[in-house]
């Protein structure tokens, strides 16, 4: 018996080392409620390989699952991510149905999922003759958990026993007895299926429940033949075994326990390979959360699970478990507002949570969850159903459901260029990120901050640093285009034209070169830096003073400064992509245009509505300033913030055209002559450069490229080229890059059909 | 006529741009100075595909030729590379003669070069039928010289010409001319052959001369028969075309004049294409200079070129030159303290140099070079040949010849890790350059400054920066190995053991993690430094306030931490390279041992004295210091650097093992167990790193290693190694690195046999 095992353990005992991963069902249905009878998403890929999105018994039922996670912080981050990748790749004005209970819908209207394996398209079919159709719509949440393998070694060193499987074993067996004999507590908290549309069930319940689809009447269960010994393992095991044997199985899986031991497909396997974790199935999609289960939830049941190991095990586990689970039913077929009956002794469970927070001092965090289910023991009105109660309206949910579900999908739509939950990270990670989830490649984040992936399909790992740096580049290439000097040396030795131009190591050298400029327009600007500092830019010839100014600017930048002509044109940016260019961008300063109506203050608020404009680089334009830089810039033109602008006048707030300053970008991929795309990507090939950001000088688009008069000048090659720039532009289509980029990575995916 | 072209350029025309080629040959010789009889050094490589490094007629006879270079400075640098590495490949003992006349040699001696071309070899079988055998030996410099682009298209722009091809050819023409009219001034400042060794010559010459080789009786000269006038280009080559309809040329290439034109094989087709440069072969090696040529040289004969331009054209070429030999012939064969004969006219020369150097306002450095030669007109004593008539013993220059190829020999071998004119580069990047010229690879530097290096085999290029950093590298494996996050959960999922730990970005959770570590060995280090900057160890636990000061150091080199284990045994650097371990290094913490007599201080600047020892990263070991960390080192230790240590007795002079505070190498590639070479590659190859320094701790090398238990912990992977550490070091042999790097960018060059 494995009982006071936890109590032993230090107090500084990491007691929270666990991982965690998180199933969550969910119907797609249409702007009116009903359920949706298209098929999958085609944009999300084969479900033959993937691991985020798959469908479970019928085809407009999604389930979405998380990779393995340290934290129910990181699992329930994630299930964000892929909840919101799909919401955003549903068809037009789809949603997910945010309860576990579905629409009122009849049989016919439930498709069997359209699935490439012919055995798990016969499974469902036997699971419709055996259960029938309608019932396989309710949907619910799967809470896998696993205690971390340091705390686990620390349990077995405590332990004392000789073996580590057969410790394993008894841990998890525990852990399920315990579960099945409080499952009436979850239930209580977290139920959250009071009723079932019209027509649902051939009985349908009379009044309001709790939890039906935890209940054995209403939910999804064995017959009452199945009967299985969680008393000890090598019990279970026979039973299931027997069961099998006897017909009343067709397969293990077919058990349909709330607790599920987990890695092995016979339980038979687990005696000498140990069970990996467990699967706690109880869950009902809580509505009020856009993902169906809060993160208070995720860890109250974290919480809860602890509390069944610190507590001593059943002292007869089939008899004790037979017990529970009346109560369970009947604390299931309650209504909502029902406390739980008197034999229920919540404070067995709340005491132990109480006791293993203060021995492991737990912070206040937990504390306060221990406390909110205090709360909700003495006020049923507090737990999930007791709040959903009032939401019932003509003894339906469908119109409470409805608008949760129009809620939800439009939270996850409204910034389309970000990633739910790692809107920290730069932009174009973000969108990689939503690439990957969405086709099914996996994805692990090595280092955040860093912008660090790794990427997968079965054995082919790709790392990706920055959405853009891939194993698809070679080292020296992003190092050859770091540097301008080598840059443009072998821009120059392959016939491209770049602007003439020396570098100086020292200002006197510098200096003496004066007399070879003075008469003509120039840049000054530093060899390394990548963000426009300390150049400086003479397009009518500098005086020697003036000169040695921008000089003085550049060095302050970099030990090496160049000194080049200065070409006239606009500069455009190519984004090539292993030899292609794949979108073209004109980049143009801040501005605002008069309506004869609107000072330019308004102008500029007016603008900044935009949802495309944000602050710190984490939306793809930037928010028009008024700050000195700004007014100045008015001033010279002769405005102040409070003139109006007659309709159509244009008024530029900034000398520089900068995204980040508050400029509009301008996709102009479909409007730019081939040939200077063309261009473009032999520059980027030249270079050697997979990925590449080809900054073009020209005078005149109308003219086709001509390198030999020349009409084009390259000033820069950049290794690590904004993406998300060229997706969401302030005007024209925009281009969608990082799809491109994974498609690249990982050509043998079956959506691309290579 | 192309007269007061010059003169009519603004005086801040960069009158000094041109390209320069530089061809030396010379004699290799035994240390007693006798022609050598070995073969071409195999370690060059294949004669067939080499740029810099060929034989010129006979097989001990070395043609070294630099490319073409943008300054005077550039192609002697150059050229002072290839002679370095040429000397450093010879077999040992062997010299390279630093005479234009040979030693005393036989014609037997002399063997035709074993090229593999047979055209090659015929042609040098049908010069021995013409001219004879002996006075192919004779070897010179070539100085191949083109106006450079700009300067050329100012001068074009000018004349008010139409063709630029046409201008080409006039400029070129003019210049070939005006050379043949004043070559006798370049014979008198620059002529170095005042002797033939005995029996060189059927008739010998009657004393003295000042130049031998540019004389037409001694020399290398055409039949008379051979007459080619220089008048313009059109009679050039009517002559030479009807020269070879007589026979007396057998090729165009046979017409042996003092100045070529050169870019095309057939003279006819610089009509269409002009003339690329022209090539001076006047040059006799100055034995005074180890390349045999100066830099004053090559400059002053670069103002010489241009005064050439600078003066009016001649009215009579033909006849003019006709005269102008004979002079040059008189020069030639004028004793060497014999002044110019009176018919001789060098203030037109001299002055067109000073007009020059003043319109232009070339600095001091140009005025020095026109007072030097003028200086030479009036003393022959300071003339070349002029020094050289003090070295005459026994009328020969053998014993004088013999001191100056040992003593240049030894210049270029006394420090073997360095690239004779690169010393300012780092040591890595010199010794590929210096593989690279040895096997006859393509160099180009892109970046000085920043080790860029481009290299080349036909089609071939790769890039190469800091000698290690190259296309075999994919540009995400340097990336996650900057990243010791990403690099330590790459190494964990693959199963290679690292020590334990965490991460952290802020002060605050590092602090609340003090607990868990309170009662072990940590290492408290930021995450992405890679120069040991901010690290602390703590082989003991440490209290919660050294912590935090740990902490509090790590945090401002780095906005991210890392707290880990700290593993104890000794650390040994692996470098590996393309799957493969290739060298082992111990590094230990900078140390003298006793021999009972001499104190600390005399011990540190005995081993000092080691060649090896420098300061500045430009050698393979650093000069220990006596400093103040040293000195209390000492201290603690009951020491002061007037100590005298017993015989044996090892002291260490610094806590840290790094080669920069002047710890020893110990090369230990042969005694380390493979099974952690393999471990070491394994890592490497999990990372997909091509190159890669792999630290590993380990506790005891005579267990292997076995990663199960473990014994060994990788505590960080290096994307850019030391190379030249492993290759030079205190103790061991040495494992040369670059030579694979070479060889693994270019399998296909002939010497690796693929």
């Amino acid at each position: 018996m494995l009982n006071q095992l936890l109590q032993k353990l230090p107090e500084n005992t990491n007691i929270l080392e666990a991982t965690f991963g998180l199933e969550r069902e969910g119907l797609r249905v249409t702007p009116e409620g009903k359920i949706a009878k298209s098929d999958h998403p085609s944009v999300l890929g084969s479900r033959t390989i993937h691991p985020y999105i798959q469908t479970d018994f019928s085809e407009e039922q999604l389930e979405l699952i998380t990779p393995i996670s340290d934290s129910t912080r990181q699992a329930r981050r994630r299930l964000g991510a892929i909840f919101d990748v799909t919401q955003r790749s549903l068809e037009p004005n789809e949603a997910i149905w945010p309860l576990s209970m579905p629409p009122y819908l009849k049989a016919e209207d439930i498709e069997i999922a359209k699935l490439d394996n012919p055995e798990e398209v016969a499974y469902r079919q036997q699971l419709v003759a055996t259960y029938g159709k309608l019932i396989q719509s309710i949907s619910g949440i799967h809470y896998n958990f696993e205690l971390g393998k340091n705390l686990f070694q620390t349990l077995f060193l405590e332990s004392q026993l000789d073996n580590s499987v057969d410790f394993r074993n008894q841990v998890y067996m525990k852990l399920a007895r315990q579960f099945l004999n409080y499952q009436w507590f979850v239930t209580y908290l977290f139920g959250a299926t009071p009723l079932a549309e019209k027509n649902f069930y051939l009985n349908m319940p009379q009044g309001l429940a709790r939890a039906l689809r935890a209940s054995k009447t209403y939910g999804y269960a064995n017959d009452d033949k199945v009967q299985i010994s969680f008393s000890s393992l090598d019990n279970y095991i026979s039973d299931i075994e027997e069961n099998i044997v006897q017909g009343h199985l067709s397969l293990e899986k077919e058990f349909y326990s709330a607790v599920r031991l987990r890695g092995s497909k016979h339980s038979r396997d687990y005696l000498e390979k140990g069970i990996s974790y467990v699967e706690f199935r109880n869950f009902d999609i809580n509505p009020f959360d856009p993902l169906g289960i809060s993160q208070e939830t995720l860890d109250s049941f974290h919480l809860f699970i602890l509390s069944l190991l610190w507590l001593d095990d059943l002292e007869n586990a089939d008899a004790d478990i037979e017990v529970a689970k009346t109560l369970n039913e009947k604390v299931a077929l309650a209504h909502p507002l029902d406390p739980l009956p008197a034999q229920a002794q919540p404070q067995i469970i709340l005491d132990a949570m109480r006791d293993l927070v203060q021995h492991f001092h737990l912070d206040a965090y937990y504390q306060g969850l221990v406390e909110q289910m205090e709360l909700a023991v003495k006020a049923p009105e507090t737990t999930i159903c007791g709040r959903l109660f009032g939401k019932i309206a003509d003894a339906s949910l469908a119109a409470f459901g409805l608008t949760k579900a129009l809620e939800y999908h439009q939270e996850s739509t409204q910034a389309p260029y970000s990633l739910k939950g790692y809107e920290s990270m730069e932009l174009s990670t973000q969108m990689l990120m939503f690439d990957a989830i969405q086709k099914g490649v996996n994805l692990e984040i090595l280092d955040e901050n860093d912008q660090f992936l790794k990427l997968w399909h079965q054995d082919h790992v790709e790392l990706v640093k920055n959405g853009n740096m891939t194993s698809r580049d070679n080292y020296v290439v992003p190092l050859a285009m770091a540097n301008k000097t080598v840059t443009k040396k072998i821009l120059d030795q392959a016939g491209f034209p770049t602007p003439q131009g020396q570098e100086f190591a020292n200002m006197d050298a510098a200096i003496r070169y004066y007399p070879l400029i003075a008469d003509k327009a120039i840049v000054v600007k530093p060899k390394s830096t990548n963000f426009g500092l300390g150049i400086s830019i003479f397009q009518k010839p500098a005086s020697q003073a003036d000169y040695a100014k921008a000089l003085d600017i550049a060095f302050a930048e970099d030990s090496d400064v160049l000194v080049e002509e200065f070409i006239t044109g606009t500069e455009y940016r190519f984004f090539t992509l292993n030899g292609k260019c794949e979108a073209v961008l004109l980049r143009l300063a801040a501005n605002v245009v008069g309506d004869g109506k609107h000072s330019i203050k308004d102008l500029v608020d007016l603008k900044n509505q935009d949802p495309l404009r944000g602050s710190g680089h984490r939306s793809p334009l930037e928010k028009i300033q008024l700050g000195d830089i700004e007014q100045l810039m008015l001033a010279q033109q002769g405005y102040d913030v409070d003139s109006v602008l007659e309709e159509g006048v244009k008024v530029e707030l900034r000398g520089n055209s900068n995204i980040s300053t508050g400029g509009d970008s301008v996709d102009l991929t479909e409007d730019m002559d081939q040939s200077y795309k063309d261009l473009a990507a032999q520059m980027a090939d030249v270079m050697g450069a997979w990925v590449c950001g080809v900054d073009l000088i020209i005078p005149d688009i109308n003219q086709k490229a001509d390198i030999n008069q020349p009409n084009v000048h390259c000033i820069e090659l950049n290794f690590n080229p904004s993406m998300y720039m060229h997706t969401y532009c302030h005007q024209g289509p925009g281009q969608a890059i990082t799809p491109k980029i994974l498609q690249e990575l990982f050509p043998e995916l079956p959506i691309y059909g290579k």
